[in-house]
Parts: structure tokens; sequence; C-alpha cells
């Protein structure tokens, strides 16, 4: 019987990917045969990859994995990745570089049970994985199995405690920073901060966040208000009830960064319930770039995106290239996705405002 | 070195589990020994094996899984399951049932991509797994690749076009009937529905819902009307369009089914920009109970749950009860969520109700 995908009819050549992608055979036979190096833009693979997927146009490697029925395998282990409602774009991203180099991804989301976590790698290992990706839903600390030092493994979203991993997370201060300078930037001197937790329990994206934050401000000679940094609950409910204590002070912020889009969802919601406008009243910035929510927000919301395509892609480039230094970690920019959540601030009492 | 789950210390007893689970200790032994049967609720068997998780309790096969290092594996290839902004509840389920029984979930996540999906099945077939799960981000027709004939398989969340495997997806007339019904019994006689594609498409989602609501408008004896019934685009902008267009006829519906969630936040959202408030001056009811959305819709949105969780379980149960009966389709019920986007229909002009 034929099997699918290995059916003998003669399929697209790299022409029409090269076609389809807008670039010449040239880069595609870089890209595909994966030896471009620095020199083909990100961008510019993905394009290519794209095409060739919906084309279903096979590489060598992946004729070579259908035509002997045996692929090399990467472990991925999760704890919830696989059912939070985004941080799935990780997978996507680690699956796609795998099997652009003709590997399966073996994903197994543990639910953070440790037993299934310690079964699960066991498993992995004696089926004998290239390397195992080992990552959290959302950038934390973990302490990685010790088991996970016997082949190249990567954490990803995630600090390693031991600092015995390569480790690949969002750089947090660098993203609160550029939020912050957006709304400075589009004027604004009172910015309100409505952090996704409580600084004492020390999540890098709160503390992070926090700390770029306080950056911007600093570098635009603002003086930190604590007043106008509230702990949320990383949800709408807290950013719908923070916006509601924000707004009721007798300076109100006439803007606020919500430290994920969820909050910022929650900050919409509440300043409607206000009659306040987006952004003509208050201006608003999020962190994450939930495909399903950023876009949806009337305004669309200008948020930072967690670059967890290009995040995935690289922890299985890092286990495709060997064994990962231990210790190194490489912190991912996130990138200002704008929208239409950001504004000048409107002339209210006793409001002093900068100039756009 | 000491493995994650399998230190020595001596770990909560089975007499936690039942505390914890208000449950009594013979409960506690059938349910995780796997011999209940239909004497435990599977509301029951959830919070046991809740409550089992939470302390880390590990069942004998746990223990022997962990002991010896081996345990079986069943696969999972999904199309976008993984990545999916919900469906990834389908995976937790699937999961959870195959860890109680001491196996492995070892899911791949192809994209919809066929040579990957080929040898996936292969690596799988190839590492001896007991059964694989074929599930479908959307409920859908698919065509179950011939290779699946060699071992246990239940197709998921789809529909196989070729009969000759086991399926498992949602009851969608049954769940267009019941969020029909239940504007009907609170007075509505003009009811909206916006479907979530066009029903040439022939998505049994689509099909099958309006099926459901016309039946429960013929019930009523309520006369189908084409005007009230548009094709959406499952996602948050065609329930803005098209609630616009139904709220702009002579005689605009009092309550609008929407054929999912993302829709019905639409439709919230179309309805605020004319100064409608919902449920007072327009009822709603949305479907797939999206725990990122519907709650956190104000009001809470009254939809119906998909029941990805119990699914994803039911497919591994039958994998491990050995093979599945070829044909053999499992409909799930879809239980109405309520919460507060349903009320009684205003009186307006032109506008016969009826009564609660």
């Amino acid at each position: 019987m034929t099997r699918p995908g290995t059916s003998g009819k003669s399929g697209p050549t790299m022409h029409h990917v090269a076609a389809a992608a807008g670039v010449s055979q040239a880069t595609v036979s870089l890209v595909l045969n994966d030896v471009g190096g620095a020199r083909v833009s990100e961008e510019t693979r993905r394009r290519v990859h794209q095409a060739a997927k919906e084309l279903g146009y096979r590489t060598n490697a992946h004729a070579k994995v259908l035509r002997e029925g045996v692929a090399e395998m990467i472990g991925f282990v999760g704890d919830h990745v696989a059912t939070a409602p985004f941080a799935g774009k990780i997978i996507e991203g680690a699956q796609a570089r795998a099997w652009e180099a003709g590997m399966l991804l073996l994903t197994v989301n543990t639910g953070g049970d440790r037993g299934l976590e310690a079964a699960s790698l066991e498993a992995m290992l004696s089926h004998k994985v290239a390397g195992v990706v080992y990552a959290s839903m959302y950038h934390r600390t973990v302490d990685v199995p010790d088991v996970l030092g016997e082949l190249p493994a990567v954490v990803l979203n995630a600090q390693d405690r031991s600092g015995a991993f390569a480790s690949i997370a969002p750089s947090e201060v660098l993203g609160g920073y550029t939020a912050t300078r957006t709304l400075i930037r589009a004027g604004h001197r009172r910015v309100g901060f409505i952090n996704i937790g409580a600084v004492e329990d020390g999540l890098p994206a709160v503390v992070g966040r926090l700390e770029g934050y306080r950056k911007a401000l600093a570098e635009a000679g603002i003086a930190y208000d604590g007043g106008l940094h509230l702990a949320g609950d990383g949800d709408e409910a807290g950013g719908y009830r923070r916006t509601l204590e924000l707004m009721a002070g007798d300076r109100p912020p006439t803007a606020i960064f919500c430290g994920n889009d969820r909050t910022a969802w929650g900050a919409y919601q509440a300043l409607a319930s206000k009659g306040l406008a987006v952004p003509d009243d208050v201006s608003v910035v999020g962190f994450d770039n939930q495909e399903s929510l950023a876009p949806h927000l009337r305004p669309g919301l200008t948020t930072l995106e967690l670059p967890f395509i290009d995040m995935g892609r690289r922890a299985v480039e890092l286990i495709l290239a060997g064994t990962p230094t231990p210790g190194h970690t490489e912190l991912f920019e996130c990138p200002l996705v704008e929208r239409h959540s950001v504004a000048a601030p409107p002339h209210l009492p006793n409001q002093r405002t900068g100039t756009a």
C-alpha cells in the first residue's frame, strides 16, 4: 500500500519552492540543505520552509527518512507547554527545525508530574534520542533532572538553577524597557505598570520586566512611583481590578504597561467600564503578542512578542550542533509589535505631559 | 545520583490521597488500580487522580515503571493539536489516562505535513508503541494513513472517512440543539446563528450545529429564517461583522447563537459598539468553553463545553482495552456551561417575544 508522503507521483521541484517563496533556487538549496549559515536571514528561511511545506516538497533528509523508514529523534519534555494556550508555538518552532534536519521531535507533556517526567526521560534515553529539550510553559528557574547530564540537553524558556545546562529564555529586562520606553516616547510621564505577579515570588518575567520599566523611567528622568506599580495576577481579572485602582488615584496614569496581553485585556475592559477610550484617554502596551488575543482587542494591542518559534528552533539547533555549552544562556529579544493602543497623552488637570 | 520521582524518602500513602480527595481508601484503591469500572464516577476518578498527583502519590504502575526504567508507550499524532490555542487539553486528557496505566504518551505535532506524519508513524511502529491516537485540532473528516491499520488506533476529534477505524468526536447536532434550546427557553423567538463556516465546506461542526439549531427551532414551532443564519469565520472578526449585519436588519434577533466562543467575543464587541448590552438587549450563547476566553468576557459567556479532556482520556482507554472496533464512533455530549449572557428578551417594537 502507498504510505502518505511517499506516493510515487513526482512531487514539486526546488523551482516551484523558489517561485512560491519569491527567492532564487540557490537560496532554496542553501536553506533546505541547511548550509546557508548567516548568509540567509531567518525570515527568508521561514518563507522557504513554509513554501516547501505547503507544496509538499521533500528535502534530501526527508526523502532518506521516508525511504528508509527510520528517523533520529529529539526528545521534548514540557511541563504544560502543549496544553498552555499559547506556548505551543515553542513546540511548533522546535518541531519545524528538527524536521528540517529529517529528525522527529517526540514530545511529552508532564503536567509537572516529576514521576512522569522521570519515566519519560528514561524512555527517551532508552530509545536513543539525540538530545532533549527541557521546556517550561512560562519563564522560570527550574531544577533540571540530573539524568539530562547524560546527553545533549537544552533548557528552554527557563533558567537552569544548577547552571549545568545551556538555556534559552526571553530577555525580560529588555522587554520591560522597550514597552515602557514606547509609552514615554509617545509623551507619557505617568506610566502605570501592572505586573504579572509579586516581585517577592522572584519570577524572571516579574523581576526582569520591572527592572526594564525602572530603567526606561530613569533614562527619561522620571522618578519611580511605587503607587504606579501594582502586582496583577497575569490574567484578565487582575488587569481589570488593578486598572480600576490605578485610575481611581488622584493623579492617575495616562498610560499603562501591562505585564502580559491578558492583563491588558482586563485593562481594556476596566477602562471601557469607566467610559475611557484606548488610546485617546489611556495608552496601553501589553506583553506576549498572543495571536488569539492581541490583534483582536479593539483597538489592536501594541505589545511585545515572546519569540516562541525562534526560541524553539534555536533549542533544537543547539542540540543538532552537538553538546551545548553548560551554563551558556541565550536571551532572546522580544520585538515590539505596534498596533493602535498607544497615542500621545490627553491634557488632564494635574497632569504634566511631555512631548511626543 | 537520585532521579526525580524516585528518591528514597517514603512518600504519601493511599490514606493521604483518600483524605485529600474526600473519598474512602477503597475508592482510591479502585481508581488508582483502575478496577473501578462503572462503579466510580468520572468526576470522582478525576478528584482522586488530582489528589494523587498533587501529593506525588505513586501507583503500582508508576512504581514499576520508575523502578525498572521502562514504560510502554502510546503514540499521539496530532495535526496542530499541541499548538492550537485550546485543543491541547485533548493531549492533557490522553496523557493523564496513559500515565494512570503507567504508560507514556509520545506526541508528535505534524503541522499537517504528510511526510512528517508518515515518518512519525514509522518511528512509532519501529519503537513498538502499544497503539496510536490520531487527533485533529478541529472536528473534521480525515483520511487516516493505512499504516495505522497495523496496530490499535483511534481517530480523535475527527471522523475517519474510510470507516476502518474507531473514532471519537463531539456531538455537534446535540450541541447546536442545546445551545439554541437554551435561548428559546429563555423566551427568545428570533434567534440568530453565526456559524463558524460555510455549510458547503461540509465541516461536521458547521453542518451538525446548524442541524441542531434547526431541530430546536422546529421543536418550538419557530420557522427557520435563512436571514438569521450567517456564515462567520470562526474568529472574532467574523463574529463582529456578522453581528453588525444581524442587528442592522429591520427585525433583528433578540438572541444570537455563536458557533464558537471567539465568534461570541466578536458579537460582544459589536453589540458594545452599538450601545447594546449583553444579555439585557441581546442574549448570546457560544461554543467551546475556551477557558482562556469564555469566563473572562463581561458578562461571563454561557457556552457549550467541548469535552476535550474526556475525549482524550477515552481515546487512550480504547487503546488500552485492545483493538478498537473499526467504524465504531463515539459522540461526546458537549455540556452546557451557564454563565451570565442569557436573559429574557426585551420588548422591542416589531418584536414578538415568547414567554420564559
